[in-house]
């Protein structure tokens, strides 16, 4: 393998495929990342078993191969060449790569890249597209109640739907819940209904741009995700996500509507004395008037107040400040929406766009402690 | 206690005497910030009893008084506050702070303030004072040889030495050397030779701005610093300095000069090869040419080469790449001036500006591995 490429497109690549290298030492070759040559195109591949990235970028090419080199090695010397043309020349009997960029020259060690594993096939697969733009807005919403208990699967993840017209995302720890919904253009064969790794979302949540379009797979075992010349392959996660249609009422007692900047301090503000304990915050929702309040004996007591619309009879719920501190987070407007039925039922912030996105987001009550 | 103050202002002075705040929690009250009111002027203190800070600033006084509030809580409650107008209000049967900005009011528990220590006085002492701008750059580059090895506590610190019409800094930690020299416009009447603790360095460094001029009070057991309304009162490292003279190499054979710019690079990129194992490069200095080689026996291996202007004959030597660049970092020219003996020998970097400061460092030699 021998060929050319300037700096700073090879250190962009690296970065984008470094995502997928295995953090854990298990398989030593998994935490390299893997180089093609083929004429003028550089493949770069890494993979952890979970997840896996593939990316094309042209060389200027001189001698076909390919090989396996230690990747925080490689990228952390890519890194800090200057930004001039780099010439890659691989020694074959050793497994060695030389680097040579103006009056630097390193020699690294890397593995036989025939001990490198294949990324996964996605066959027979349902596909259709969506705007990355969309997609990146939908995984910051769901990923955000994503489960960290690895004792049930499936929570860790998060429910993907696509049927006619409509592609779903869905994700519970049990105490707090994501739906989001958006209308497709295209249509689907066959309805799709998986569960994608928490992970996934997290590197795909780094890796979309807003301009491009995404190009989404699905068979039983794997997702694959093809954007900007970069293509994601996800294992799924086996298993059965939980009815969730059960827990989002359909009705509510009182709505209310406040400004979302000024809720968000004002719930920032109140969990400082509430993370003291377990985090927990009252919220006080009357006529044109909400309270937050926290307290924690021994330290202190916090009181915010601000104007809200109301419509129906006052509410008052305890809930964790950190979950609500999430969703006003990613939220992307000046207003927010939340409905409630009583202190025993979940609090709903729901908001909607005018294409016809719809974003639920459900905290569980927390029993007074008082 | 009573006053107002502007959110902006308390939270940049809270800024200021946090870095003297206890980190460990043996002794609690060592963990809040003093409060003080009189008239309109309020006093804020932190000390860890190693280091001591005091900082006044003019508030809207109704009531004097005097708490002391849990550090940590009380600036997170503050940073969070919008930057508005604040009132405070203490409870002194609780002990307890009202704080109130708009909407949000919070009531903190504090601690009894006659509990808190005083700061030490500095008596009879000698002093003197520096440009704030000179002072930094003098801490920066002695602060880098520090020791961190607890076991020689003078190390730890830097020998600080006031002559008439000189002020000098040093530190070591045996490896390597930092000597810095610089002219004083007043002169001091009994000569200054104590040890200053290498935290205070770090503190000081992270509080003087360039625009000052700070005064330093110095006694058998402590130093004082004052600038910009902040008093920074520090312990002195009790013990004897090494006699650093003899270290200093009267002599050279070969001077060289290089691109600094280039060198810290060419230095980065072969030790990151050179830290898979004891981070040692060697540097070959001939005429015209630098090499830097560095090598680590499964990972592979890194040459970088640079021009020269050598004066001498040409030198070999194995050094600690991490304190070379430390150096490399600290440097403020376009290029470095380095003298050698021998392979035995230190390599020393030498620094002189037009008004007469001198610096030196010196890298000791790691024997060749080969």
């Amino acid at each position: 393998m021998k060929f050319s490429i300037n700096q700073k497109e090879l250190y962009k690549a690296l970065n984008i495929v470094r995502r997928a290298v295995a953090k854990n030492q298990t398989l030593p070759i998994l935490t390299g990342i893997f180089l093609s040559l083929d004429n003028n195109i550089l493949t770069l591949k890494s993979t952890d078993l979970e997840l896996g990235i593939k990316y094309d970028l042209k060389v200027e090419g001189q001698v076909n191969g390919s090989i396996v080199l230690p990747a925080t090695q490689f990228l952390n010397i890519i890194r800090e060449l200057p930004n001039q043309k780099i010439e890659i020349d691989l020694n074959k009997d050793k497994w060695q790569l030389e680097i040579k960029c103006l009056n630097s020259l390193f020699k690294i060690n890397g593995f036989d890249p025939d001990e490198f594993p294949n990324l996964p096939k996605v066959e027979d697969s349902a596909n259709f597209s969506l705007p990355a733009k969309k997609f990146k807005e939908m995984i910051k919403k769901v990923r955000i109640s994503t489960s960290k208990d690895e004792t049930q699967p499936a929570l860790t993840g998060a429910f993907f739907e696509v049927e006619t017209e409509k592609v779903k995302m869905v994700s519970t720890n049990t105490y707090r819940l994501s739906y989001i919904e958006a209308p497709l253009k295209t249509s689907v064969a066959e309805k799709i209904a998986v569960i994608l790794p928490g992970s996934t979302l997290q590197e795909l949540n780094n890796l979309l741009e807003a301009d491009e379009s995404v190009e989404i797979e699905v068979d039983n075992n794997y997702a694959r995700f093809t954007f900007a010349g970069i293509e994601v392959i996800s294992r799924l996660i086996e298993g059965k996500f939980p009815n969730y249609e059960l827990v989002i009422p359909d009705e509510s007692n009182s709505k209310f509507s406040a400004d979302l900047s000024q809720l968000h301090g004002a719930v920032k503000r109140a969990s400082l004395i509430a993370k003291l304990d377990a985090n927990i915050i009252t919220l006080l929702a009357e006529d044109g008037l909400m309270e937050i309040n926290s307290a924690e004996g021994s330290s202190g007591y916090a009181h915010e107040e601000l104007k809200i619309e109301i419509e129906g009879p006052k509410q008052k719920i305890n809930i964790d400040a950190g979950y609500f501190i999430d969703v006003l987070k990613v939220l992307d407007a000046e207003e927010i929406n939340i409905e409630m039925i009583g202190p025993l039922n979940p609090l709903v912030v729901k908001s909607q766009s005018e294409a016809g996105d719809k974003f639920i987001y459900l905290i569980m009550p927390v029993r007074s402690q008082a």
